[in-house]
């Protein structure tokens, strides 16, 4: 089976289904402004790697897919809020993601700020509302992913890289922080996310942690990387970034080279740890290798 | 026991137990300019009346008020999120809120978006980690709360109040709408989300959905008229905002004296509707006339 394995038909085929859901579940609304603003940047495309993490892991933890689609699609409007509210004049300042003018260049500020609430309102509300399994595990999913994106999650790492901007005294120890928070929370509490849906014991969970903070760093010494050596048109967004605001990154400590190892060698250790599962890991594997590859 | 009841005693009660339980709940943490300014908003005193409507909806519904507060402090800080966003240059542009400096004058604007963010990821958190009930009471709490704040409640409710400035086409219908879903979306979930996490019954939470939005249109005509008559002293934020908006207010619809006896016959009303919960009913009935004395 390892042998025959396509990746790329298993993304697009979970990729179209988590498109097909999230349009479902956020259709237009009164007032229509704000429904607009949220369904510009939540259907702007992107590899939706969050939500196919929540499928995968589902199914490895023997559930149907399908049960886990409000929680993927309730990841991806988090991380849409997350990308939103980054791209703030008061923030980032950034004009364009995913190719497309960012929500407040089109929108105006008002409402992107609104827009990020809506979504991350909507998020809950729809785990909540629409996912068919034992109420004890719908309530573990929102602790779960409530904390990834909270002050403890994704809002503290984004201030620690506030502040880390143009900061020459700027650590390791700062970096590892701003990555662990900013990017691996979440991509942590997609993986575990899913496989509690699925009814997944301690043990599974475990794994499931160990495998989702290698990918986790990977993931965001490779967004390094690409800053560095890629192009707005390859990424649909400012490149250059870090440079230009001054701020620490991998490659810049360890260079571009050992930086690309290093990140090989978590994806390996990653599909090492989920050895245990068999088969049933083929997906999760690949997919650690697919996110140390990618060129966007 | 309708002579013996002392509302004044009752508010101080809660609201000392609220203001304990919402420091209690989130701690300063790394890192603390976030921890700071997310404190700084939600520690910074106010009536508390949302969180003492989850608690006395409990009661009255024969639940143990501790088993709410969770609930009871992820209102407030709900309704402190939007407090902030909404006071910030890109939307209301305000200096002051509770007789305090707005947060993004003391944080920065940043700050202060991120904030809100966490403050509202981290009301579902505490909901879904310590509410010690039945997790499908849990679930159907934050289905309800997260829909009030979602673009079908509060964010929607914001849109169309930013619309609605300086728009002489601005019609009752318009105003309707602002208040149902900027206001009243809120206070009603607060008082049945009290009502749930007791265990309440269909048609108990149908007397309390009733009397909801009486107090919530109430609880609206009232701030209409105290944004012409009160100072900034009393109400501890800018006054005359809706005036220099030129926004459609009830006051100005109906005149002040209308206005206040139609929120007098709401409010007695209220009362009305919970008549069938005999002395249980005291507490909130007594809220009722509250909402309406308030000069604050």
């Amino acid at each position: 089976m390892a042998q025959t394995f396509d990746l790329t038909a298993y993304l697009d085929r979970y990729r179209q289904e988590v498109e097909t859901a999230l349009d479902a579940y956020l259709p237009m609304g009164y007032p229509p402004k704000i429904y607009e603003a949220m369904r510009y940047s939540l259907l702007a495309g992107g590899k939706r790697l969050r939500p196919i993490l929540v499928l995968a892991s589902c199914e490895l933890c023997g559930g149907v897919p399908q049960t886990a689609m409000p929680t993927a699609c309730a990841v991806e409007m988090i991380h849409t809020m997350s990308l939103i509210h980054d791209d703030l004049p008061a923030m980032d300042n950034d004009d364009y993601r995913r190719g497309k003018l960012t929500n407040h260049k089109v929108y105006g500020e008002d409402i992107a700020i609104l827009a990020g609430d809506g979504l991350l309102a909507y998020a809950f509300e729809l785990i909540a509302a629409r996912t068919e399994a034992p109420p004890d595990r719908v309530v573990k999913v929102i602790e779960l992913l409530a904390r990834s994106v909270s002050a403890a999650g994704l809002v503290g790492g984004q201030v620690v890289d506030l502040e880390m901007e143009g900061n020459p005294e700027a650590t390791e120890a700062m970096l590892d922080y701003i990555h662990q928070h900013k990017t691996a929370a979440l991509l942590e509490a997609s993986v575990l996310a899913g496989a509690i849906v699925a009814g997944a014991g301690a043990e599974e969970l475990e794994l499931l942690r160990q495998y989702s903070q290698n990918i986790g760093l990977a993931f965001q010494i490779i967004d390094d990387i690409l800053d560095i050596t890629s192009t707005q048109a390859e990424l649909g967004k400012s490149v250059g970034k870090d440079e230009k605001a001054q701020k620490l990154t991998y490659p810049k400590l360890w260079g571009i080279e050992v930086s690309q190892s290093k990140a090989q060698k978590l994806a390996a250790e990653a599909q090492q740890i989920l050895q245990r599962f068999n088969d049933r890991a083929i997906p999760l594997q690949a997919l650690a290798d697919y996110i140390v590859a990618r060129t966007n």
